[in-house]
């Protein structure tokens, strides 16, 4: 039975993968709408999303099996249940992604903005938590994970920054208020994906050196 | 055996009960910071909201411990993995009340905006889908659940109108820009806080009926 637990595990961190992937090509379609400012990448991205969701029906039920059929106990058990989030925050990640290219779709014909906001690093910030909190899991590497969860004080700081910046720009230029409001928006989802990116390094940790080391202020009080 | 599995699945479900009681706690601060436009409630908000973590933390040990110790099967096993779902989602429900009333203590002198931005009616809407779906959760009531799930489009809908009418707003008055942003984020974290309960709901009609109504759209390709 363990043999056969193991090949289930293992049929499991392959699907994850799998949608790991697909949720990469949905922030990268994202990534470039923004970039190129397209607004024809939200039916990629849509077809994506639907892979995405179906890919995480399927986990979901494969992660019940195994917990019925096997009882894992003790990392076994912590992979599976962490699996059980990880999926969760991959499909959010992806949802975000899609928000991001619906959000360049409407603004096509508006006024460019010129400023310095700093989205393409929050991109890059966040392409690499992404990757690399998929990386950690997929080789249990919990320090790996560690670095990740450190990355996302960066873009809350760029997020917060954008804020300032923009309610600024728009108080001087009414002409400039689609777009600010729809970078603030890109620019929040960004924010998100950093912390669900987050999320998921935390549950590799968490499977891997089974401590939990979410809330950590808690334990600071 | 299978009564200690009753006793400790009890356990759980009144604890997340409990937690679920704290974020409707901390939900009510955030309408009461907009309702009486007062900044003061972010403390109250804080002080929840370390309550509601360390409810999570514990909740998630003990479902962990559950799985390990006792391997339950069918509704029982939907229930355990639905419950750290849903503690999942209070967590965030949580954070995004503790968002709002930060943004209210922001506002604090702030332009008062005069428009009738329908911000009262998601708060009332999502006040009554979080307590619904958590009494669907309580009484094991799917056609509760299922309601709730319908309710998600109104809030939906008031949330993209919130968008076109603030926009329009922020074009004619520079001065209402500040204001107008910040009413923005609310109404968006209302309709993610409409979504959250809606999949607490889900999460329940999963437990009850043994189906998994997600991504419905997907079915119907």
């Amino acid at each position: 039975m363990t043999k056969h637990l193991q090949r289930d595990l293992e049929e499991i961190k392959q699907h994850v993968l799998k949608m790991g992937g697909l949720v990469e090509d949905a922030f990268h379609q994202a990534c470039a709408a923004v970039a190129l400012r397209d607004g024809t990448r939200i039916e990629t991205a849509g077809t994506l999303e639907r892979r995405i969701d179906r890919l995480q029906l399927q986990i979901d039920e494969e992660i019940l099996k195994v917990l019925a059929l096997y009882q894992p106990v003790a990392s076994d058990l912590r992979f599976v249940t962490a699996a059980m989030k990880i999926v969760n925050d991959l499909e959010r990640i992806g949802d975000l992604a899609s928000n991001i290219c619906e959000r360049m779709r409407q603004l096509i014909d508006a006024t460019e903005l010129g400023e310095p906001v700093e989205i393409e690093r929050m991109m890059e910030l966040c392409t690499g938590m992404l990757r690399d909190a998929l990386d950690a899991f997929v080789r249990s590497d919990s320090a790996l994970a560690r670095d990740v969860v450190g990355r996302d004080d960066e873009v809350d700081r760029l997020n917060r920054g954008h804020f300032d910046l923009l309610i600024r720009r728009m108080r001087k230029d009414p002409d400039a208020v689609e777009t600010a409001v729809a970078v603030l928006s890109i620019s929040r989802n960004l924010e998100r994906i950093g912390d669900l990116a987050t999320n998921i390094a935390e549950d590799v940790v968490f499977v891997v050196d089974a401590v939990d080391i979410r809330h950590q202020d808690l334990e600071r009080e």
